[in-house]
């Protein structure tokens, strides 16, 4: 029988130690800002930004949100995040997506600025992921993942990871930062032929699909440790992950929850971005002075 | 017994293909233009120099090579550099790494311009290739790898494939470029543990570790295609591949050759790269004007 890996005590540790690292940035008059930034009002997206404003508020760091009407001009927009970027004070910036049709993605991620990119939105990020870069930020989902992973001692050199879904903002980055883990990484996704063969060999397997509890035990391999990101709505209203966690229990060793699992964790490791955004931020104008 | 699958063909095609889209280029008054930056004089690269400057010739690419002594300064390579993102009639700038030590290699990469950096050196051309945008350039070793697939009609949707080296020049791009293409990919390396056993899973085997013949029948799944990228010079001054074909030929259904395989289609895939970059800069002055 398998272990529930819960997020809450990942995002505590995380936080617990974020508190201390504020509280000494503070007593330097060094206060972390993140500015969350939305376009329309995205049911998902309030919850989520609720969500971090409130973690940011128990680790002392400061958070404004910038909501625009959705009729807002490209010019417009990028002239409001060219404002963050040159605002000092403000040391990380999340960008909700999708925008509206009329706002072209693909020119707005080159205009947030790289080292306040916490989301990594700004491609550069996207290649320091591909890169091993540790100055930069990965996403948050995956880099979430990795948390769970390191907090759970879950041992990655040497051995077999998975990643089912190969989205940019969860499977890609995910199956890098595990072979940059050192671990032998296999990206499936809709188009891999007989899937449960193929993940069934992993020692490590995170799912992100986005379909409600379709990995079964054919999936997973005994005593594999099992990283559930997906968030899915079933038709009765619960909230289901995309792992059938009653049917893979009797073969894995660990399996993250959902609720309570990968979800639990990105609104720490974003305001670890923003604290180690922070701090690169202040050292550099060290330098600079 | 497997078929030998040289690179010539490819190259030939790639060439052709150019060479027409060349001349209709040139009766429009649009001259490609390749510039390759040189600091120092290591032998490999006035070598491939000297390949691409041939290729680039039959084709009616303009060349000129920027050679710089190894004390040259930061700023000053910087300013170099940037002269020519600035000179409209340079569509495609190849610079020869590694560099001297001084030289921050890091910064370097920021500067190129991402619409002349044909061996995508640049960090915004890497998240191209993870986000499988297809205006940017990949690097030329692993395109050459996707350009021999596709000439000889190997089937990569739903096909497994293992790329074995995780370098940023050719293992990760090329992972990333079999994924895009729908197969499902397996980066292994030097952590992997039990590699025959993960290769030999692969419909499509791309190797590139840089140790000679290597890898032996015990690797290679019957019928597979075999890509070799490797490129090493034995005791005895012969050029030799990653994987020792003798052994391998019973099984493979395919097989590039080393020398004549991946090797002499990347001059090919640069100036196609070239030629694509001209193409977009001339597109783009026309929508300026």
């Amino acid at each position: 029988m398998g272990v529930i890996i819960k997020g809450k005590p990942v995002a505590d540790s995380i936080t617990e130690n974020l508190i201390n690292e504020v509280k000494d940035l503070r007593q330097a008059d060094i206060v972390p800002k993140l500015v969350m930034v939305r376009i329309g009002n995205n049911e998902s997206d309030i919850a989520y930004q609720t969500g971090a404003m409130k973690k940011c508020q128990t680790i002392g760091i400061d958070t404004e949100v910038k909501e625009y009407d959705v009729d807002i001009s490209q010019d417009d927009f990028i002239a409001e995040i060219e404002k963050l970027n040159r605002d000092s004070s403000v040391n990380g910036i999340l960008i909700f997506r999708p925008f509206p049709k009329h706002i072209d993605e693909s020119e707005i991620k080159h205009i947030i600025a790289k080292e306040k990119d916490v989301d990594c939105f700004n491609p550069l990020n996207c290649a320091g992921v591909m890169e091993n870069d540790n100055a930069g930020f990965p996403p948050c989902t995956p880099a979430a993942v990795m948390e769970i992973l390191n907090y759970y001692n879950v041992q990655l050199a040497g051995k077999r990871a998975a990643v089912l879904g190969s989205s940019m903002v969860v499977g890609k980055p995910a199956a890098m930062m595990l072979l940059n883990a050192n671990s032998t990484t296999t990206m499936c996704d809709i188009f891999t032929k007989n899937n449960p063969e193929v993940c069934s060999k992993a020692d490590v397997l995170v799912v992100a699909i986005g379909k409600s509890r379709l990995i079964g035990s054919d999936y997973v391999k005994d005593g594999a440790v099992v990283v559930d990101v997906g968030i899915n709505v079933d038709k009765d209203g619960k909230v289901t992950g995309d792992v059938d966690t009653d049917k893979v229990m009797d073969k894995v060793s660990m399996i993250t929850p959902v609720p309570g699992g990968v979800g639990s964790v990105t609104t720490s490791v974003l305001a670890k971005h923003v604290v180690k955004a922070c701090k690169q931020q202040s050292q550099a104008k060290c330098l600079a002075d």
